[in-house]
């Protein structure tokens, strides 16, 4: 790598600290225990977390006083050993976790050690590793990528797995280990470190929530490392493309974007650049639009607008969308099941139902190809591959010829161009917020290790604010989890392993209200905003998503969401109601508590 | 549209002026007539151009004296009435032309009106105008795209659309024509400052060089507007990508970059981020290379890498690569030959010859699909929609599936991932440099109208300096025109009609040169550099694209250049030689002076 001169110029910028994270003096406040936040989960996240339920939550505050006895706050903490590693897909920012926690690390005592394991979790399993120094945090910080380190497939599944990497994190008598990634790291995180708790290995297990997808939030995560970075990026190029769009008045763009199988980042960039029409898979999943809906939505829009004279747009798809479309998640299962079986691609589409079948013939070659590829290591389609927007455009360009001929549309013919965005975001300079909130989080991680708590995600609230504001705490891994119920298969039922899952967004959310407020608008004024290259100086260097000033945050809404649960609490409180589901409640009820307690203001003593 | 912060602060913003633009009273000095570079050349073009061939190279200069006689300087200029018409693709900056146009007018007589053309050329024919106000530049300067006034199909080919803009010019009493365009839209223009001179209509034509594809250069103009910021944005997301794929370590990224026939775009791209591998147009036409020899240097490149245990690598093509491969080339002229005739798409492909149809059947669907579009205005192919990077894809992973099962190749199995980056580059925002270069060139345009000059191109040299360093002039459009001669059909030759033709990329120049130096390098060393997001302030602000610093400007080149031309008219002028030749060898003569008068430091009267 070479670096660029505004490479260089970053490298040289060392994100600012809340106060609670200033001096020698970190204090850490205990809340109550917490649990989930579905009482009927609890019992079954307990017996698989015995070490690490209920634990809780985590506050830190700069006591003022402290720093008076000059001798006292000179003293030195003992030196530590702590483990890092990249999980799961690059998030722009993920280095600035690292420099943050190996500032921290040295700032309390330069005898400290910091260990990169080299490719992911397999440098974890087979204990490859770098010593992560002054010279390396130099080369890295405030850049993206994960090329520091570098990732692979990602995966702690097996027992075999868990056991080497305990035997690593023995061997290397680490004193922590920092996982950094989304909903699936994070749930892995927390089975190292109930597997590590019971096994009585020191090392104490901390993840940090990075995802450029956005979609590991819940009362405890405000943001993930990346979403913001991700966000701007793509926002930018779809708004060139709108006004490519508006200049040429000829044509309309379908754009797919990144983000699996949740909506935040496309909801996220509509209201960043204001194209003309967006479809979330929310939606489509809560509607129970087809195929055929969505075409017939998206061509009374062209009709709409050639009404108008204007045959130019711009369409925002998630790539997820393809698995919200009740009739094409069926045939996916189908093809899934399939090859599960060890059917042979060729043969596939012979040994499908016929409805399934009859879906499969009707699509276009390229989009047949694309869904029999295998799923990804989570079971869902491979969702990058799969052309949604080009699968759309043709099934609208289809329509709109024959309401042509009909003589229901007299408009022009209806032109498309298509595009994907997705690596081109998630590979470039973080923005300034994922700098400051990974950097915080990786001193925030150093903390947690160091007060030898396990278990714990390494947490930053009141985001909407300036840094100086921003308050920092842990938050235990297992307080995250809720289990899936699902139909598998005729008859039988599954109750799925607790883990974090993905969060949707929210159709009752803020973010997606204002959309809803703005989508006629939006659709037919072109009201396109382009909020430019990301800045790191000057005018627009320090804006944050749009989603985390209205959604985050949001006390309104935390209070309509802790009645929600009160409410459920009530519901499932009945006479004659077991043992069990008491205790659940009651659980339930004390991690309301906490929720309330992050709602109200801060006490003094947090505020400096 | 709804401006975003970015953008209200950007429309705040006033380009500098160099010194020669500055105050009342600019000077136009005029040097001696031009001819063209190659004099076999000019008895043809002046046959065409009797009115504006042969005219002289105009230069501004600020005379210092000028400013001391106050009743003198703000004696005002009469009022004028000026047309302009964006003309052919959007290019970043457009906008800037218009603004600086509009604010020189009003400075010099706020009187003066400034007349917009609606939809290009087709407004310019149908006479549908806006006036351009005060108002209207304060939304659009300093924005991207061309939706100030939008544009059409672009093209002013037949004599009815001559006449219908010379009545559009005739009936709103116009005193100039400024035509924003790249070579073919300043052809036309130059085509109407011959046929308003013939008429004599006193509207002057004068044409300024925009287009993104950078391919509109010669010894009179440095750089277009647009190509900065298209190679900054394109560059940004090719590092994201280089970033992306040495942090995963297992994908080929195959991009595609937009710049029609030339390779500008992809070599500048390349001498920014660094990307592994790039193959020009221009290298494969001169090396004549088959697909067959692109696939083997593509996989012998991914072979010698995974020998270093390297899985992952970035390649970029130019979208004008296709017609550069001399085979497919050919299949593509038998296709638009048959189309041409009226041969439906369905039976074209039995109807090609023997070799052809081999060609084509051995290609895979998408791409058979895409060679059969009808061509495009310009009579190449429809390169845009041309997928060469997921046909190259193809082909490598064949190449190296083949080269496995053979044992040549040991390595892990080859995955690529296929991009096309061009429309969101082509509606960014425009960077600082193309802002200022396009204002620049908006004033430079009222002076060529308001000193009476037509047929001319704005220009502004020294580029690679400070603004304040640029000289500002004019040069005569019929003196960047070459004519082409080809064989078409059998045993016919054909003489093509008098154009600016696009510059290919000069396999001897210093750009090339820095990246034939440094290829084995970016091959194997990773050496991927990310300039970020294109700045307003700070650092990363103000750079320039690195073939204007390390080719244009280049004294060195220009006197190999001017030693090459006196080498030509030495080695035509021989004994028994007519009096054409001769005739034609002097005015290259005279032209070679002007050049060298470019070349040699400006006289003190330029300089402040």
């Amino acid at each position: 790598m070479e670096m660029s001169p505004l490479q260089k110029q970053r490298s040289l910028y060392r994100p600012e600290l809340p106060p609670c994270l200033h001096g020698s003096n970190i204090h850490l406040d205990f809340g109550d225990a917490t649990t989930v936040t579905d009482p009927l989960d609890a019992q079954s996240i307990q017996r698989s977390f015995p070490h690490t339920y209920g634990q809780p939550l985590v506050h830190f505050f700069h006591s003022p006083h402290a720093t008076i006895p000059v001798a006292h706050s000179a003293k030195k903490k003992s030196p530590i050993r702590v483990g890092v590693v990249f999980c799961g897909r690059q998030s722009p920012g993920g280095h600035n976790v690292i420099c943050g926690l190996h500032d921290a690390m040295k700032l309390h005592n330069p005898e400290s050690t910091l260990i990169g394991f080299c490719g992911g979790t397999e440098g974890l399993f087979e204990n490859k590793t770098i010593e992560i120094t002054e010279d390396v945090v130099s080369a890295y910080i405030n850049q993206g990528g994960y090329d520091m380190l570098g990732r692979t497939r990602d995966q702690v599944r097996t027992n075999e797995q868990i056991k080497a990497a305990l035997n690593t994190c023995k061997a290397l008598r680490l004193d922590g280990l920092v996982i950094i990634g989304g909903v699936t790291s994070n749930t892995d995180a927390a089975q190292l470190a109930e597997t590590f708790a019971e096994a009585k290995c020191s090392t104490k297990v901390i993840g940090v929530p990075v995802t450029s997808y956005g979609d590991l939030r819940n009362q405890f995560v405000e943001a993930n490392v990346g979403f913001d970075t991700v966000c701007k990026v793509n926002s930018q190029l779809i708004s060139n493309l709108c006004t490519d769009a508006l200049s040429a008045e000829k044509y309309y763009y379908f754009i797919r974007l990144m983000g699996r199988k949740t909506s935040h980042v496309t909801l996220e960039c509509t209201l960043q650049s204001h194209p003309n029409m967006v479809i979330l898979s929310e939606e489509v999943a809560s509607s129970k639009l087809t195929l055929f809906d969505i075409t017939k939505r998206i061509c009374d829009a062209v009709q709409a607008r050639a009404e108008k004279d204007k045959y130019h747009g711009v369409i925002l798809l998630p790539e997820g969308l393809v698995e919200s479309i009740p009739e094409v998640y069926a045939l996916l299962q189908e093809i899934h099941d399939l090859l599960k079986k060890g059917v042979s691609v060729d043969s596939i589409s012979t040994q499908l139902s016929p409805w399934a079948s009859a879906l499969y013939q009707s699509l276009p070659p390229f989009i047949k190809k694309q869904l029999l590829l295998s799923p990804d290591s989570d079971e869902s389609a491979q969702l990058s591959q799969i052309e949604t927007e080009k699968l759309l455009a043709q099934l609208v360009e289809a329509e709109m010829d024959a309401r042509s001929k009909s003589g229901e549309y007299k408009g022009k013919k209806f032109n498309s161009i298509c595009h994907f965005f997705g690596y081109q975001a998630r590979g470039s300079l973080p923005s300034k917020f994922d700098c400051d909130y990974a950097y915080v989080l990786g001193h925030v991680s150093y903390h947690l290790v160091s007060a030898g708590v396990n278990g714990y995600m390494a947490t930053a609230t009141n985001l909407k604010n300036d840094v100086m504001k921003w308050r920092c705490g842990g938050a235990p891994l297992t307080a995250m989890m809720t289990v899936r119920r699902s139909l598998c298969g005729p008859g039988s039922s599954l109750v799925g392993k607790p883990s974090i899952h993905p969060v949707e967004v929210n159709l009752k959310g803020k973010a997606y209200e204002l959309l809803v407020r703005n989508a006629e608008k939006f659709l037919m004024g072109d009201l396109y905003s382009n909020p430019g290259p990301h800045q790191y100086k000057g005018p627009g260097s320090c804006s944050k998503a749009i989603s985390l000033s209205v959604e985050d945050q949001d006390y309104m809404g935390r209070v309509e969401e802790f009645q929600a649960y009160l409410e459920k609490v009530k519901s499932i409180v009945k006479p004659g109601c077991s043992q069990e589901v008491l205790k659940a409640a009651l659980s339930t009820m004390a991690s309301l508590v906490d929720i309330l307690s992050l709602m109200s203001p801060a006490p003094k003593a947090h505020v400096v």
